[in-house]
């Protein structure tokens, strides 16, 4: 009855400015399981080859994820390689190799579909909705998406959007869904579709909230070196729906203790390759992150 | 005794995505000293041609700054062309012609030198070291740069630097003044040249200030329109310092309000072209913003 989390489990090679990392565990679905992971029971639904290393999913059941729907299908585990230069927003990717997630096609177990909190990663939206008629009555849905799907499946994207709670999605998304420049006229258009709320990540600008009448804005913790911005917004994503679900409520005050908790978790992710670090963290110093943010957000009235 | 003024009046021509305006009022001076006006008294120390119009004159005059330090002189004003496009962050300049500001050697008068708070803006590394070697003893002194002098005058640059108590600059010039991409590191290191603090603006992202132990982050005001970006940092000087002046205490508490009331000058400027809605402000709607931008920023503790 937690949180379930669809999308994808890969193998990232990555080249920052900090260094180098070959194959290394990553994902939507694990970046985001992972950091849920601290805050509530989280499920994940995902497909992986049967080159993928088991200590990988023992590392998973390890933070306590239920790696039930985790399919071990015949072929090679997704593979992404790519690089960070200067602006650390922006990754360039070198090589896909989608293997077995090309032919992802998400089935619930009965469990699963009773689920209270579900994050949908960005995968076809089509599939998103596919994951959404087998729910239940979930209390929340959030999904992410990307320019892929903005650009060759736009009528399908509105269709599930028009379905979902929250919209997890990065600046230059939120600009090209709604095909307009200004972040807030674009994030107004989107929520015309039919999501309550749009949770805008950007990065080393932190993030925005925008709903039918607040806006909340939440800085990115400042940092004096990212060494792999890789599953930053995943992180983000499973903070936020980890939160939720721990606090049970979904009010603007809760969903704005979300964001910050996203952000915490997303701050902690860059700080090593892979999900090592989000993987190593102590609830305690979760916690001393958000006070932290706290103390650099707050200002007397006047 | 109040705050005192010192850089460029100019006369623009700016194009932007919502509009063209032609020779309107501008210039560091003006938008910084406008907004300060609110809060403090003003001075302003700068030059003009003999076409500047009267009119620009009286409209600084009711607004109740100080104009004896502007000094016309034979020749024309200082112009500026540029345009923006999609990104609103970057100006591109299509002409500047200098003009009698190519000559401005700012002379302080007895009563300017003895203002408490002082604004250099972005003019020569060392016309600024000059002012402030005329100054009696100013309590703040704040100054802003640009990249032709980070370019140009860099060890002129430090100097000026290792004598002042503010540094104001936009995101861009902070990276490129400390030859570093991370944008925390590279204010540490203009810090250890001496400033105590660094602000940090950082156009539709808000601003960061950066002490020797505090970082403090405020979000930019969501705007669905900005019609012209022109003048924002400066009117983000301006409120700041003026609010600084009107507090008569610069402990982190104060600084953290000063720069939210920066953001909320800088918000209001770009809703015209020139300093209009900036010079047409009540403060009953400057105070109504703060509290919006608290508002914004606002979570409860867990």
């Amino acid at each position: 009855m937690g949180i379930l989390v669809v999308g994808s489990v890969a193998l990232d090679t990555v080249r920052t400015p900090a260094g180098y990392a070959e194959e290394v565990l990553g994902g939507t679905a694990v970046y985001a399981s992972v950091a849920a992971s601290y805050f509530a029971d989280v499920s994940v639904v995902a497909v992986v080859g049967d080159d993928f290393p088991e200590g990988h999913v023992a590392f998973l059941q390890r933070k306590g994820i239920d790696t039930s729907g985790l399919w071990r299908q015949p072929g090679r585990t997704f593979r992404w390689k790519g690089e960070y230069t200067g602006d650390l927003n922006v990754a360039r990717t070198l090589d896909t190799q989608l293997n077995v997630f090309q032919d992802f096609n998400p089935r619930l177990s009965s469990e699963h579909s009773r689920s209270r909190y579900l994050f949908l990663g960005n995968i076809d939206p089509d599939l998103q909705r596919g994951v959404l008629e087998q729910m239940q009555r979930p209390e929340i849905v959030a999904c992410d998406t990307m320019n892929y799907w903005i650009d060759n499946k736009l009528e399908a994207l509105k269709r599930t959007l028009s379905l979902v709670d929250i919209v997890l999605i990065n600046d230059a998304e939120t600009r090209h869904l709604a095909a307009e420049q200004n972040l807030f006229a674009a994030a107004r258009r989107i929520l015309s579709w039919g999501p309550r709320v749009i949770v805008v990540k950007r990065g080393e600008y932190g993030a925005v909230m925008i709903g039918p009448k607040e806006v909340f804005v939440v800085p990115a913790y400042p940092l004096e070196e990212v060494v792999d911005p890789t599953g930053a917004g995943d992180s983000f994503a499973g903070g936020f729906m980890g939160y939720l679900a721990a606090k049970g409520e979904s009010d603007d005050a809760a969903l704005r203790q979300a964001l910050v908790f996203g952000s915490v978790m997303g701050s902690f992710n860059v700080a090593e390759f892979g999900p090592r670090r989000l993987g190593s963290l102590t609830f305690p110093e979760i916690l001393e992150r958000f006070h932290e943010f706290k103390q650099m957000t707050d200002f007397s009235d006047v």
